[in-house]
């Protein structure tokens, strides 16, 4: 698959986006002619620096509101066309988009579009440009694409064809089925865009939420195998307007877009195979398949001064192995829970979580995927005796370590104190989940990266009101639970740092933990009395009940599936501590109870 | 008219909210359940701290998913209200707000949700409280008010009335002309909120989007205007969820709240006068009525170097009148172009904008409308022999000095120099726009303060594509166009601060005043070349202006009305220049071109 990018997708200057795209893997892109206009390089420089880079240059774009108009217009709109075509010339671009008409049009009839697309293809033969004609989902007269591709076939010009756009297909709900129709020589060029599903207008939905392919909503890997079944073999480019990534670093905006055309193709090369297609024209590289990680390996925590986790991690029961052999780094566990405090280079750092560990089938493979998938590698820090992990690191900068999963726990455990486990029994038998604050600008990244590295499924996301403004918590979850990553977007006063994050452990008698926990002097958060009060008109509680929870400051919700438990330590630093009991099957995050922690961590911080 | 507020408007603690209302002048409050369930104040500190604030405590809100529904939970549900009930006994208050259910109700049926009301009517009755029926724009069952009437009809318990919110009614476009038919009497809430003019699902229009009365595009006049003429006389109150204001400073929030009211107030006294209402209950203040703004009086720029601000404008033709008597102010002007540096305790500051005066026809009427209406005060620095000036701060920090309209120029000019104005003339004429950055966080609040103390309207806004992200900017404009300021909300990574802003001259003949710049050595902001071929595609431009244009690094553009000739200035520190020329009635400000500005400053401070 010829892999493309339209230059609007990215922030910076033309230069600085054909370089991104090229650091990225991408074979071409498209150059959007606002970028240029604005750009003092001349068109034989930018011509020039793509060829320096590897780049192809696929398409000229957008060429607006130029058919079904009056005799007048019409002329000139290919004065205009021309003057574009000699500029495509020069810039070594052979085809240009050509979008239906949404301003200038009066004509709704077919025959008199394609007779001027056709006078348009005569002029664009001579510059040796191809034209293709793409149906806006807010055309005038033609917004669908088998319209676009009859009128095309109308003006039946060789240098005449018709390019796909999966927004303006699929928002519009047309069915992309028809794409089989259309001969594959005639499909131009195929543009591809993802959404989320929102009611608005589709204009506006258009120009400002596009997201790349596996951030939305949209059928796109159906729409891939229709693409692949007409015969299509040009480029796969991405157009996406989103208002987010206009302000991101570009290089990370194009990493981001190359991993979601390399998953989608991967999706593309199963569903075909699943739907029994034959051969193809286009081939779609795969990526080694690898199973869903199968539980939490260990969590992080690094810390100039460890005592006050040490502390935490104490008053909640668990028990330190000793430090590592090589390493100012030590492990704190309490059974199938291991907690690493990382002082290694730390001096003067505040407490936060520097990387999660997870237990897979395969590490090799499970990294060999990610970064085929353009993860980063972390730099490995082990010596010849120790353990190899493979490590990459996530968009917010988390290490993520992927673990061989073993029977009998870990084997770099045996690192650490006197290399065997201290038996550390306890309430509490593992991490539950691990709530990452993400930067706003690189939030669909993070989700991208999680479910196409990680297999890990996004679950729908919500908005907690918080004194600072509205949280939005989206949970990526591995299929049986056993894995569970809560990604938050904090109000922008953090601007992507200093917002608390946590690691939350499951536990399977919270209130007996919690009383071991006031014994050992923990600095629980404090729930406000007025939080019971409404749990008791929301719910009924046994009297005798509700006045564990006040006294012990636990957490309580409740659904169809069965009760949460929970609670939270102070925070130190950037991290604090939960601790959840699910009775038996509850399976949110007791979302409801959420605005009181925002609200007392705030009060804690004032 | 009393006025009122919710505490979700705003960002902080209960207590904070709370202090930031009586601050703003607000007469009461309503109390959003969530902002009380996560606060650590027990109901009788926050009732207290209400006293001694001199704030009423005016609803307790929302209760939600009451009537509809199955006998089973009905019992459930006055559980639930009853435990309410009591809490507003401590806290006292006697109204509450009842949204039409929209997730239990399984019963559509009139008769059932009215004699389930007065079932809860009964039970309120004995705590003394009153409960507000509201519907819901997305209500199961009940989403019109009309039909909430109805159904509190039928109800017919002195404890039942309706509560009429103008989102959900003007949302759904019903028609409030109905409200007049309610008796004033059952009317037992009102509640408040614009909102822009937006094609999406009603729930996140709501939640997201409400905006203060005269930030949105809803017709609240006539709404006040039903509403008074019904004879209901209660509390007004403002319930906006809004994801900005959640994040702002709830002073700030509070202070543009009341400043809506207070607006609205008197466009409502103006409307019943002109539709001829007679006497009415509620009472409606009105403010110093004052004409629109007739000019600009100048433009301060602050600078701790004035040079380089010195030599743009002797190389625009500007002439020096010399300095202030007595502080460190130089006036420059060129015909009724007047401009300030002020260099008074300004050390090592970058040269920005720090004030705008306008010439209104009546300055000490302008200015106390404007204090009516919140604005701060600008201490005033004159003394005992210089002129008086009024001035204000704008939501952003730029002064506005009201300046009385004189025939022969301002009297303060005398202060300056000589005393005398040294003739100064050349083809600038006049300010044409003054463009400032506002903080993303109260971009709301700036289009109510310039709309509301000086009468600017708001034009249609645009999005401007740059290297950095989209810029919104709005145009504020006095009826006949000599005031016009742009409001821009810079990309996030600018946060308000350093984005620069602009003073736009007018001038009677560009091409002659930038060769008269050329010659003092004017820094041109540089146009790039691909532009200028661009220009001649769109427009098909004279071979010998298009050469003028582009040796000149002048910008152009064209619509029904006429012609736009402009050029820019390099940037120093936060500010630059623009020369403008209207061929003969253009209107716009050359939107076309501003991607071009914008990317050759990203360019220049690359």
């Amino acid at each position: 698959m010829r892999t493309s990018i339209a230059t609007v997708c990215l922030s910076g200057t033309l230069e600085d986006k054909l370089r991104a795209c090229a650091a990225a893997g991408f074979d071409g892109v498209e150059i959007f002619e606002q970028d240029l206009v604005v750009s003092p390089s001349t068109p034989e420089q930018i011509r020039d620096l793509a060829q320096e880079l590897g780049l192809t240059l696929d398409l000229y774009q957008p060429f607006r509101d130029f058919e079904g108009v009056e005799e007048d217009v019409l002329a000139d709109n290919l004065r205009r066309a021309e003057a574009k075509f000699r500029l495509m010339n020069r810039l070594g671009i052979d085809t240009m988009l050509v979008c239906s008409n949404v301003a200038t049009a009066t004509i709704g009839d077919d025959a008199v579009a394609a007779a001027q697309l056709r006078r348009m293809g005569e002029t664009a033969a001579r510059y040796g440009v191809r034209l293709a004609y793409e149906a806006l989902a807010w055309g005038r007269y033609v917004s669908d694409f088998e319209h676009a591709w009859r009128i095309v076939e109308l003006a039946d010009h060789p240098n005449v064809g018709t390019c796909l756009d999966s927004f303006h297909i699929l928002s519009r709900r047309w069915n992309p089925e028809a794409i089989e129709k259309i001969p594959a020589e005639k499909i131009f060029f195929v543009q591809l865009a993802d959404a989320p599903e929102l009611s608005m207008d589709v204009l506006s939905w258009s120009r400002h939420y596009r997201v790349f392919p596996g951030e939305g909503a949209f059928d796109l890997v159906t729409f891939m195998g229709h693409l692949v079944r007409s015969g299509y073999n040009g480029p796969v480019s991405l157009e996406i307007f989103n208002d987010v990534f206009r302000q991101a670093a570009e290089e990370r905006t194009a990493v981001d877009a190359m991993r979601s055309l390399i998953r989608l193709a991967e999706q593309t090369s199963i569903h075909l195979q699943e739907t029994g297609a034959g051969e193809t024209a286009m081939e779609l590289s795969t990526l080694p398949g690898v199973g869903e990680p199968l539980g939490f390996n260990f969590a992080e925590v690094k810390a100039g001064d460890p005592e006050t986790i040490r502390t935490l991690l104490y008053q909640l029961g668990f028990t330190c192995q000793g430090t590592h052999r090589s390493k100012a780094v030590e492990l704190w566990t309490q059974n199938g829970a291991r907690v690493i405090i990382n002082s290694q280079n730390a001096r003067g750092l505040e407490p936060g979580i520097s990387a999660i560990g997870l237990d897979v089938p395969d590490a090799l493979a499970a990294a060999s995927r990610a970064l085929q998938l353009k993860a980063t590698a972390v730099p490995r820090r082990s010596q010849a005796n120790e353990e190899v992990l493979q490590a990459v690191a996530a968009p917010d900068g988390t290490e993520i370590f992927l673990c061989e999963a073993e029977s009998g726990g870990p084997g770099w455990i045996r690192e650490f104190g006197r290399g065997a486990p201290v038996p550390a029994a306890g309430p509490i038998t593992a991490v539950d989940h691990v709530n990452l604050s993400q930067p706003w600008q690189h939030f669909d990244e993070a989700v991208l990266f999680y479910e196409s590295t990680l297999g890990l499924t996004p679950r729908p996301s919500v908005e907690v009101p918080s004194p600072m403004g509205l949280v939005r918590s989206q949970v990526m979850r591995s299929s049986d639970g056993a894995v569970r990553m809560a990604l938050n977007i904090a109000p922008m006063v953090f601007d992507g740092s200093g917002y608390p994050q946590h690691v939350a452990f499951a536990c399977s008698d919270l209130v007996a933990l919690a009383r071991t926990a006031v014994a050992r002097g923990l600095q629980f958060l404090p729930v406000p009395g007025n939080y019971y009060e409404d749990l008791d008109a929301r719910f009924g509680l046994d009297p005798e009940f509700l006045t564990v929870l006040k006294d012990l400051n636990l957490l309580y919700d409740r659904d169809a599936d069965g009760e949460f438990l929970h609670f939270y330590t102070s925070t130190v630093g950037n991290v604090f501590f939960e601790v959840v009991e699910r009775r038996p099957s509850y399976e949110g995050y007791g979302a409801p109870n959420a605005p009181v922690r925002l609200a007392a961590q705030y009060l804690a911080n004032g």
